[in-house]
């Protein structure tokens, strides 16, 4: 089926095609997020026993452009990228934080 | 090398090895969320030709449901993946109405 001939009747069904996608890939997201907080976790305990600081300016900085080449490469939004990886970089700044107390 | 054995020395190599593992990570999450905001795209486009509301309420609550419930399962804190996705959601928003005017 192409443009021309979609019709409103058709609209309910692409749209549940399209949110099985969307419905994968929040699973694989949150997979992959999972296993990207006990990377960090472990790099927490790491930090903590050898009393590194929390945070790592020039780590983050590093990541940060990365990202952001990887996201104008894959056709998304730099900007997006990089709010959502600092987004993420909070949390784990909490989760480092709330350990060593 | 396990606890016992670990010293001041070998935290920047084991630092180093885990980076690697969430940079592949990171590089993972950008490339589905770079396919996620292909999907949303064409969610966009379907019901801006059929003038249906960019934002419908009663799916985003079966996601959250079902994520938390994911992320449960992954270990992964629930209120983050809630979050996660109300960011993520936020912004898709963004573009629906963007590409509406």
């Amino acid at each position: 089926m192409n443009d021309t001939t979609a019709n409103a009747e058709s609209a309910p069904q692409a749209l549940l095609d399209i949110r099985k996608s969307i419905d994968n890939l929040d699973a694989a997201l949150i997979h992959i997020l999972a296993e990207r907080f006990r990377c960090t976790k472990a790099v927490g305990q790491l930090k903590a026993r050898h009393d590194l600081p929390p945070a790592d300016p020039e780590r983050e900085k590093r990541q940060v452009a990365r990202l952001r080449a990887l996201a104008e490469n894959a056709d998304l939004d730099p900007d997006f990228a990089e709010k959502l990886l600092n987004f993420i970089i909070t949390e784990v700044i909490r989760h480092h934080e709330a350990a060593r107390t």
